[in-house]
């Protein structure tokens, strides 16, 4: 194995602490040679989902290598357990909360280790920031080229959800839900070409409820939109979003995370 | 041409989401060797104009031959072009809707090209994030050393548009526009030593009206305000700036973007 | 003295405007080797304890010869100094407003100058802006082998303070204060192992009154808190934090910044 460059950051700890910038400090003061680039630092506080949606949606894109650092880590100081996960081009290393549970649906091949070498720990161990203590020194070992191996024994029984599928409501109604809202206020529902093929078809004809919002126009690109129009969108992720050609879909609708979305063909 | 380290982002997709952490992974995978490096990511979102404010602010201090990518981009998927600019010093990507604006203003000679290589293209080709699809892979391959020439042919059509002017109201009296909140509330407006001098006189007697504020003192500095004091200061863009002494003119004065600002001298 | 690769930014600029993508810009214009790493920008606006706080946990985890740049100064364009100080392991430059106070509580060892060596400004010098004008600059030239001498001459009566401590109020109680609200909406006061270590006894019986929440467990983790308690925390600065699992202290306790931490044991 040669060494590794790239260190990515998913973390909810937002910008206005020191807590990133102390982990990138930490990866620097054990690899100078690192080149730590930030994936998204602003998750949503304590929402795995959220972070699982993130990592998964950008990973791939980095070369081959690199190592993506996931802290969304709402169990520090418990027994929840660090985890360093190999694939067949990547290396993650996260808690064992789930939260690279939508990339593990992306690979063919896992390995997961449950990391133990702490000797590769900053010490005093904290209760509250093993992003600073275990996780970030991790990543900088591991770039240095410590073998993966070397930090802990393979586990098979690491935590692992799915994304939260659509229901049939009635023969040709489904229920699903807002899973994300992307800054634009776009509501990112888990409709897909997949489970909902009706929805993207041609001459669909569609009614969708979302919040106070009634869809009823399947649009190509968000600039389609009229103005003050809420209509459905294939976003860049492969799911049905809904969106407003330069507003809020979340405003109008007043939706947001959760939210059901009331679909009949 | 001698190929290029540095590539610059300002963009409206802010940091909660996955959008600017997949730019900077799809540039890396194409060229590991580039420096990228955030110039503003917060740009207001769907705001050409704020766009074209906060590229022209930063481009020039940047190492010759950096590659600024620039994507506030209301019509991605639609005909609006994307294009390659070089400037003497300077190369920029962005979408043909008037973000370079700006920076054209500030550059004696600008050649556009329109970007058609698709081959230098992520496919498929999404309809909702061309910043990950055309825009970050043609500034890694540009980065790499491909010659601009290779993106697309000149073209001389592109949408270009000047900062709105004050206009004169009387005699002794211009109105103007604020153009932009800065984070600690200032008011940037399109009032300058060129277009008002006598607004920095040294012995000017002014009134302004923005918002809910009437001021008649331009400062020198900010910590020269008085506690509570809404006043102007001549601001590091060279424009008159409405502030407040740690405090914020503009939930003082209760005005925001395009607010008026009505001058007598 | 080697130069240094690492230059990290910490400011109160936020990341909405140009300003940090500048700073940026005129770091890697005068030294295109350096590596800018990000430490905070969105530092509150003109708060200077909260920028102290801020540097002063993550600057010791950086390589050695790293420089800190750190911009927090309402008093841009008046009297007050700009500052290069070097402590056994690092570089900072500064504003001369007590920024770098919790960082020199930590130092053995400090050597402060008084920057005056105007050559190494960008002209004309703004009034507004010194962190484009002054501040970055400087720091390029540093990073690039200028020494520190030729900054400026050594001073002494350079502007300091102390963590505010807390105040025993009765014979087994004391008054500390919330010193910042952290992301998560966990409110960090000045009480800690060494001002109360009654706190932080294992058999601790104590009673904390924060805004409109009154804390009676000082917990381990924020795991083990339950739904909707707040509790204490010993948080990774050493300092007692007042929080609640999966949830905003802050918004609980209706308690933000400055207020009162009333403690009996």
């Amino acid at each position: 194995m040669t060494a590794s460059r790239f260190i990515t950051l998913t973390t909810d700890f937002g910008g206005s602490d020191h807590f990133v910038g102390t982990m990138r400090g930490v990866i620097l003061g054990v690899n100078p040679a690192a080149q730590v680039v930030d994936l998204c630092n602003a998750v949503n506080s304590f929402d795995v989902l959220d972070g699982a949606l993130t990592i998964a949606q950008a990973y791939r894109y980095f070369p081959p290598d690199s190592i993506h650092l996931v802290v969304v880590d709402p169990g520090v100081g418990s027994e929840r357990r660090p985890l360093l996960v190999q694939t067949t081009k990547h290396y993650f290393i996260a808690p064992d909360n789930g939260v690279l549970s939508l990339v593990m649906a992306q690979e063919e091949r896992v390995l997961v280790r449950h990391i133990t070498a702490s000797h590769h720990f900053l010490h005093p161990v904290s209760n509250t920031f093993h992003g600073r203590d275990i996780f970030a020194p991790c990543a900088g070992w591991l770039s240095k080229g410590v073998e993966p191996e070397k930090f802990g024994d393979e586990i098979t029984d690491y935590v692992r959800f799915a994304l939260p599928k659509p229901k049939p409501s009635a023969e040709r109604a489904l229920k699903g839900a807002v899973i994300k809202v992307d800054k634009f206020g776009n509501l990112i529902t888990n409709l897909s070409m997949e489970n909902a093929p009706a929805l993207f078809a041609a001459d669909a004809r569609v009614n969708i409820k979302v919040g106070q919002a009634v869809v009823t126009a399947i649009r190509c690109t968000y600039a389609e939109g009229q103005a003050g129009e809420v209509f459905g969108v294939l976003n860049s992720m492969g799911l049905l979003e809904i969106a407003c050609n330069r507003g809020s879909a979340a405003q109008m609708a007043k939706a947001g995370r959760g939210a059901e979305v009331a679909v009949e063909f």
